[in-house]
């Protein structure tokens, strides 16, 4: 078995089942709770949101997270559970315990997502129909179907996978995420979830999370909106049965998590609300780290540029005046600038409408990357996003109605 | 001739004339170059973009003004004269020289203003022939035509006036501005000029004019952008006479400044480019001023919750987000919100179906209100913004083409 080869056994990770139902929280009819259960009690890691209003599975699973082990996620899309008072904790705590009762676990092993509207009390009934279903249909196979059951405004399912060796023996990677506007760092209403067979220690299974989330989910911005809902949970069961990992083990376990999430933060910048194309911010010649970062956040995040970019306008002017408000050090006559390979700005000043011309066919592709060197120091930083488009404003404008 | 009728004499203020031509820099051929002159050498104060990349234009007004004088402002709109390097800074010297000799004052006494495309080279030859007629066509009745003149994306002429008594004597403020999108403090393209006959000391004018510009330009937002070509000029002539100010007096003449900017701030919120509807943002109960100002802030330049008004959508949920983001003192569940009377939040939670249809009766209205009640402790602020429309995207994708 080959996991190169698209198919059934694609996605699957030794020890994981999954499975997703229609419960009735989508409008549309698709299916809107997810489940997934590791038959071994598995090492958990997880990073949230950093709004102060988290919705109340945040605040459980985050909670339950606190011990470094889990058995169990379940996810619902169509409600978000967030600003629901002390009903929404209960009703987070339900779906934990509903999940647990059936699948003959503790509540506490069990990692609750939602996804939607927020401020809306979640119809209890459904979700307790739906876990029945939801443990009966769990299978090996069952990954894509949960990642399509998480989904909300996407345009499509959000999969990656990756193969690694460590101690000895061959591991799997395989993760799903959801997310298409209100994505900003840190954590936007995005959901991940990976799933992992290596054998690693809860406190190494941690920082090799914390340090891939940071370089990767939170390097994708839409809107500069952040939501209340967000996760990305790792959970590692250890059936790979490798020896305990090295410290070069380690860092190939995290550049292969970096891999998956890398991929799916890319998935989710390209599928953001009414994009048209991939946005691919890099910052060179940076004072300092922040100073990238933040330069580089900060174009991301214009909707001036983000137009320009949709209406395949090569307007540095708009980057140039970005760059001058993100609060970096910059000497504006010492910057250049290039679209993929073709330069538009040097020293400050244009490169003539012919260079422009020949950047603006690029911006006609479905991805184009903008490039920035400050020449101020040697920081550089990565950020990605999307054009901003008509059906952004129509599919937010409509969201509810 | 009393000021609160309209007419050639409502936008006159006693020593100021104004004139405007069509020099060919819009594409549509209306005009575009305004000249403000003053016939005796007036008292001048200015507050300037923040913006690190700083138009020439900026630079030279900025060092012209240093010396708390000024006879005239020239300005042109459709090339903004930013990051056009040397030749720029000459150019804006050649503008403030060219106007100089005509007028036969010193070039040192002219301001200059830009605004529109970044990066492009001024044509100096229609500027130079353009300063000519200018100069010939100045009238005491100039002011309206100025303050079309220079407009750019701005679908109305914006001018607002006031008349008060200070020391004894009655005095005038007439404002103009220009200023559609890309508008957020502090300072964004956006280009204010007031002209007043008032009699008053250089220093107290100064602090008069930052402390009304902080309350009222820096309190509006269309889409966070800044720009690198604003400006807010004031210039007192002293022919009302008056006495010189006692510290009352000064507070008065503020108020005056601050209506005249705030009427003037209004409504570049209500021509935010492509807006239906101007919004109001009221924080209070902050923990501090300057969270009351990034509660605001946030909130109003989140595009989920400019849509979601566009939309005509009570969707508070994205209102809690961006709250939660803004880095506040904030307890969830204390935070009240309304829309404009009617509250659709209560400690936290939703208040019902029933309120949240009769707000979106009220955010069919052209101007609209968000009321946030923080119950932190005794900050408040205030800030005006616009929705976010298809005509937004349409405007910006489009500008340059």
């Amino acid at each position: 078995m080959r996991g190169d080869i698209m198919g059934d056994d694609h996605y699957r990770v030794p020890g994981f089942k999954a499975s997703a139902v229609a419960a009735g929280l989508k409008k549309d009819g698709s299916k809107d709770v997810a489940l997934i259960f590791s038959e071994k009690i598995s090492a958990a890691a997880g990073v949230f949101t950093r709004n102060k209003v988290k919705a109340a599975p945040v605040i459980l699973s985050q909670d339950h997270i606190e011990s470094g082990k889990a058995r169990a996620i379940i996810v619902n899309a169509g409600n978000a559970n967030a600003c629901t008072g002390e009903k929404g904790m209960a009703d987070a705590r339900a779906m934990a315990a509903l999940a647990a009762d059936e699948l003959g676990i503790d509540a506490n092993e069990v990692i609750v997502g939602s996804t939607g509207v927020i401020g809306k009390p979640l119809d209890m009934g459904l979700i307790e129909r739906a876990v029945t279903e939801l443990v009966k249909n769990l299978s090996f196979e069952g990954i894509p179907e949960a990642a399509q059951a998480i989904m909300t405004t996407d345009t499509f399912t959000k999969l990656s996978r990756y193969e690694g060796i460590a101690g000895g023996q061959r591991y799997r990677i395989v993760g799903m995420a959801k997310g298409a506007g209100m994505i900003m760092p840190d954590m936007a209403t995005m959901l991940g979830f990976l799933l992992t067979d290596i054998h690693v220690k809860s406190a190494d299974l941690h920082r090799a999370v914390l340090s891939s989330v940071e370089k990767t989910f939170n390097r994708v911005t839409v809107d500069g909106d952040t939501s209340t809902n967000d996760m990305v949970i790792v959970l590692a069961n250890g059936l790979a049965s490798n020896s305990d990992l090295r410290e070069e083990d380690v860092r190939g376990f995290e550049g292969g998590l970096r891999k998956v999430m890398g991929e799916l933060a890319r998935m989710i910048a390209r599928d953001g609300e009414g994009a048209s194309k991939l946005i691919e911010i890099r910052v060179r010649g940076a004072a300092s780290p922040t100073d990238a970062l933040n330069a580089a956040r900060t174009v991301a995040n214009s909707p001036l540029v983000k137009t320009a970019f949709y209406g395949r306008d090569a307007n540095w002017g708009r980057i140039m005046a970005a760059l001058g408000r993100s609060g970096i050090r910059m000497e504006p006559d010492r910057v250049d600038l290039w679209i993929d390979d073709i330069q538009i700005v040097s020293g400050g000043l244009g490169s003539g409408e012919e260079a422009e011309k020949r950047a603006e066919q690029r911006m006609a592709n479905e991805a184009v990357t903008l490039k920035i060197d400050l020449h101020q120091g040697g920081s550089e930083e990565e950020v990605m996003t999307c054009d901003f488009t008509h059906d952004y404003v129509s599919i937010n404008a409509d969201y509810r109605t």
